[in-house]
């Protein structure tokens, strides 16, 4: 942790700016235990982004001349145009990449560099840092959130009359369309949406004025600051401010509950995929083959994001682990924040990505799913619907379902194989529109309330999820 | 999984309703490991909610008479009574509270009891049920939430003056003040508040109509049933109403946080009691003490709640491991979401009830604290400051500075003990303003900007929470 | 915590033992927060056996006399006796199991019965009960573990000759029989059955004798309290002996294993059971149907198995953060290790209990497994292994097959449908015996080596393990 | 997945390899998404390791030819000192670290290169890596875990005498000594090195030979292959072979035990170096500085290390959510089981031996220690159990305790500073010799029996310690 309004001598030799306490150097291995560089230069536009807003508010409240802004300006602009070249050359000895960039503005525009870090500290500045490079990647996944509901609605849409046995239990319960089941994902996707637009109110507070714990003697302007980057609201606790994680635990959470979903929709796609199933080929882009079994099509983005569950729920737990029993304020811990956050980030926005693309590829066999959905009396509940709206007591109806489903069993057909005599035998109220209701289509057309499987329903959800 | 409109007969022996297909009843271990009313019965009075919704809409829409609805209401409000005299019998038979409070229904108003069940399952029933209790729950851990910060915020403006050192790596850094300390936990508690209520609009949503996955092909008015539970929206899809357990996880989150908080400030009032430290005193009625070592009086309540945050971490995975992969839509492992979620909330409710009342009951050794930040140089950042705004490069203040502490050390005293003529020979640009620059309260004072330690910023904010 | 060597008049009144520092009772709320006689009562038979030894061991070394520990032998029969009946009173007030007891103890026997405690402390004498109670449950869920292979062994030798396609990515690839498939979780059952046994050894050491943390001044014999208990060692230091809690989480951790094993053969199950697979039926006893969908045979057991794996794993991660960071030595944070053990616990005995009996009801549908196995070309890769043992270079024998499965495919038959005389034209090598080679019984009897699939291995495998 | 017994010209264009079921290429993302060749070469050795055994025990039983076998060990010499000179060129287009290196085997020694696979496949091959690797890290882990219990047992040897506070709940309970403080830790890394040399025993299995799922049909000799490799066992099932992730998890396990005792080590540490508690100093190299305070010197190792406790929880709850439900045999989600697993290897390594060093460099305070042992009334227990030895029933001591304690507060001293006379007052049977029972000497003398505080006692377990 570092208070410093200003460290250039440190950056020679660190520990010698650590005063006469210390009588050792730090080992290599302490060393590269202890630097983040590695990780957290992924973080160096962020830092450059703040350090901006940071200079421009000393300026306008006089704690920096103007002419120190100036420099400060054009000396970052430098910096980026090394970075983005690849050509930054970032330290270990520094440790982290405020102190990286710091170093070099000091080397490319002398004492105005080193009057940057007034009023600041390590601290305010790597969780103004990760809140600003959180706030770009929660944008990101959002967008893609949308996209993948609008390319799901957009196949919804195309089958919205194509039926497949709905399973309860991995069983045939009662038919449903498949536009209906993929709008099932539309709506999860959709949640996770609201999570994540819910949490960036919390990612988008400035901390940055907290300084190393306590707030800062300089006349610093919070709002000011918050209003240059973008901020919805200032941090109103200092020692809250330097320590607070929320925001990152709160985002894994978030991204824990996305890739739930998307190993709920990979389940299905790996299990539509299996041969004995057979409702759905994926695009080969996303498989991959065998070399030595040529009849092979492995589902293996599926099964890849099906596995990716399992990290995004580790560094979950990682964060909640690192913050349990923390006391005030700022603790080493927290350097521990960074590469499980920045690993659950990328694995969302890949996944999506991929998954935007791969949901539009999918081809649909829509003769097989009709197949499956004839094999299991999925219209046993609809026989039973129209004997108790005919005034049979439900009990009665179930028996007399019951006892067709047997006869149907022994003559190896469906009910609506079964003629209208033949039902009759079962119960005199059985008339002519039954065959209405035993199809496939009757049963799902008949529930067309809001939420129900009914094509024309379907319809009108996928509409309105392309139209948002 | 039951999709009846009824269900009496099999009350009396539930494997005889699954048709001839079983030839073998359930064994007891069987029974007891798939049953869930030994838990599920704390839903009892929201199921009984969300029936009488339920007959009420069936009524209107004319799927039921009135005279069934009257009959139900009647039933229902015996039942409610026999419930709260502890005199209902629960059935392990029956597997769950809804077929134990549908059966009770037909044993005392006959027929219409029959007619409760349909156009809808159990399925979404249970979903709906969870939703009212667990929306119940947020209500009142957000309202328990909200006495936390004010009583924080209480003590806070109490201690607005009340000056201890401010820590990072539990090492002495700067001067804070208390006030300023407890309004870090005041914000974190905020925004758990925050999150419980994005998480409500979530939880707030009417499963039922879903049937057992489809919809049902009754003539429903869904908007009617939310209506009447007081719901702000209808889940839009059936498959994923009946198999959405999202809402769960996302209060399990944002109940670890609140626990991870927790933990935090346990973790403060463990340190802050331990005798080496001896900054506050507990009110003994959340401590215990030794029945042989007449000295100790040990904080259980904090170091138990401070265990505690682990069983909620733990539920959270529990759950989140529960739906990983699942396929869609109802399968029987969601049942198991209930026993981790209740234990969260009850968790997280008896816990800030505990910590509302115990917040009050803190006990200030002023003198203590005061002892400690005059131990450890902790206005040396003051100093510095000083000096640099004298005009010094900061990198020669911090080596004046250290120079000053190296010289108090040996002395055995602190900065602010120096003469001005000492403090002059570390650098001439001292002058007697000096002095309330080092104090402690000089150095808090100093940091009067929005979430800054001072005691007028401290007054502020703790007025405005209490004002809230 | 009490480290008394005696404490009767505490029952009375707890807080007025605790000296006068305490000048307010605890709350009603703070009792039930912080009591664990409703879950530690299940430990009420492992503290009387503890107690025993203990009471012998102390009458050995002289501590107390014979009479005494007659009475506290004496006193505990009846106790035990009181328990078994269900006729023994717990009391909130008495917090934990340990006070219950002795305060009844010194009920019924009087002063001998304040002696028992002398030399001990509930820190230890709870690490005790929970070491001899885990060891109990270990023992049991060993043996059951036990008997899952055996009857996994038993199915398998019963199917060595049956073939089903071998999956991966779900996708069919080679053919297996289902003998060796079910060896696969007699395995993992093995691994888990060696891991309890290991943590055994760890759980199967007394610390008893550590007193409240640092051991007493009473001349105590722990070898012969250890050998008095079954216990193959002494806890070396006693501050370690209160605190660890190691065995509780290296248990879960088991746990959690065993129940991953357990979903990974649910999730076959279920595919297996789903109609479009149709490989096996469960027995009818662990099953549910749907009152409304007499189609509907749902294998709830090992959905719900499957769910439970959550649970073991969230009792895992709490028990790890419950332990992290906690100095030494005993803190009431360890209060909190019991709930979730016990459920861990109960979890894998019972699902032991019921997949024991499972496993042995499995109705294999084999016809629909060698269906499957002839469906995807499953011997191309015994082709291609063919073509190679005659001389050809590896690429030009898969290209070889790969037309031929090309030719196949259009064809709508299996190579192994093909004429001699057309399989020649891919390749003049190959001769009649290739249809040994093509058949699925000729690839599974290739693979005889220690660990491949061969009808002959797997009965030599699974007898070796009924033969244990 | 492949299969294949070789795959040269897959190297060129791996998607014209799976036939011409493949229509299109493979996205770049989707390429990188899947690849695993960023994170898998560090397995490079060992892959190159088990190729060497593998081709050996082909040659043996004639499969190859010894002439092969001499190109092949040739080739991968060269391949070696490429990759130790790092001229080694990793392609992303190459998948895997497996394809990688066969390709270059291919291009040094041409057709020979090409008969490696045989019998083989990637799921064996990568299977048989990672355990060869994670042995030698449990090795080295052992290793640090020995040398760390013999740094604290000479630690404590040096500190037999030395007298600290026992606490329980952060409270003064009882005096202990510091060396056997530190020996509470050695038992808990003795733990550690019993677990991992038992999670060993089942990392050290071969399942090369399982080839993709099922075995193989070449005659291979897997006994001498495990020989080759030093391997304990062979797996005895193909297909549990394959996708057996058991003992990563199982170290991932102990490894967030190992990390749990490092926290709680830390914990105490970075407690004890508060000023408030000022009990030890740490090497300076362990510990970092501020720029701007001159007087901090923050703990950042133990900081650190308590931090990524969470990292290691998490990877074990990352890998138990990918094994969850999991199919057999192979799927791709297990390419997951990489990343988490090494990151939780190097950490306990880098950890341990940071530890190792750190423990020795401990610098002990004994004045303060010494200091707040006699702060507490420490030695209340035994006074109370000096008058139990001379008679008096426990609570009548107890009360007599109460009262001494309270004069003690009044008068500001503690027990031993009473006169003999003022004793007496308290009870006529105390006599000369409670002066040496009330001291910081005779309370830890006292408790001289194996697992107690007793410096004579220390200094044999610290013995016991060095001399394994």
């Amino acid at each position: 942790m570092s208070n410093s309004s200003n460290n250039q001598n440190q950056f020679a030799n660190k520990s010698q700016a650590w005063s006469a306490r210390f009588t050792e150097p730090v080992s290599d291995l302490v060393k590269r235990y202890t630097a983040s560089v590695d990780f957290d230069k992924r973080l160096a536009l962020f830092d450059i982004q703040g350090s901006l807003a940071h200079a421009k508010m000393l300026a306008t409240v006089g704690v920096i001349s103007s002419e120190d802004q100036d420099a400060i300006e054009r000396g970052m602009q430098q910096i980026i145009g090394e970075i983005e070249a690849d050509q930054f050359e970032w330290l270990l000895d520094l440790e982290d990449v405020h102190l990286n960039i710091e170093k070099r503005l000091v080397e490319i525009i002398g004492d105005a560099g080193k009057r940057l870090h007034t009023g600041r500290s390590r601290n305010d500045q790597v969780a103004t840092d990760i809140r600003l490079w959180l706030r770009s990647e929660i944008d990101q996944s959002a967008e893609l959130l949308v996209e993948l509901q609008k390319n799901l609605a957009a196949l919804a849409l195309e089958h919205a009359d194509t039926i497949l046995p709905g399973f309860t239990h991995l069983q045939v319960a009662q038919p449903v369309t498949f536009g209906h089941h993929l709008l099932a994902y539309a709506e999860m996707f959709n949640r996770d949406h609201e999570r994540l637009l819910d949490c960036r109110k919390r990612v988008n507070r400035l901390p940055l004025g907290a300084a190393a714990l306590a707030g800062t003697s300089y006349p610093i302007d919070r709002e000011l600051t918050a209003q240059l980057l973008g901020f919805d609201e200032v941090c109103r606790n200092s020692l809250d401010a330097v320590s607070d994680r929320d925001f990152a635990i709160e985002f894994c959470a978030a991204a824990a509950l996305i890739m739930t979903h998307i190993s709920r929709l990979s389940e299905e796609l790996i299990i539509w995929m299996s041969p004995r199933v057979g409702f759905i080929e994926l695009a080969d882009r996303f498989c991959t083959g065998s070399s030595i079994m040529p009849q092979k099509k492995n589902p293996d983005v599926p099964e890849l994001a099906r596995g990716k569950t399992g990290r995004v729920n580790g560094h979950l737990i990682a964060l909640l682990t690192l913050m349990k029993g923390q006391p005030l304020a700022y603790n080493k811990d927290n350097q521990e924040d960074k590469e499980g956050l920045f690993d659950a980030a990328d694995t969302i926005r890949d996944t999506l990505t991929i998954f935007v693309d791969m949901v539009s590829g999918i081809r649909v066999k829509a003769d097989a799913m009709r197949a499956a959905a004839l094999q299991g009396f999925a219209t046993a509940t609809d026989l039973a619907d129209y004997l108790v709206k005919k005034g049979l007591p439900f009990r009665d109806a179930h028996e007399t379902v019951a006892l067709a489903v047997r006869e149907c069993e022994q003559k190896g057909c469906d009910l609506a194989d079964l003629s209208l005599a033949e039902l009759q035998a079962f119960h005199p109220s059985i008339e002519e529109d039954i065959f209405g209701v035993l199809t496939l289509e009757g049963s799902v057309a008949a529930r067309n309330h809001l939420g129900g499987t009914a094509p024309e329903r379907v319809r009108i959800e996928a509409q309105r999820i392309l139209d948002n």
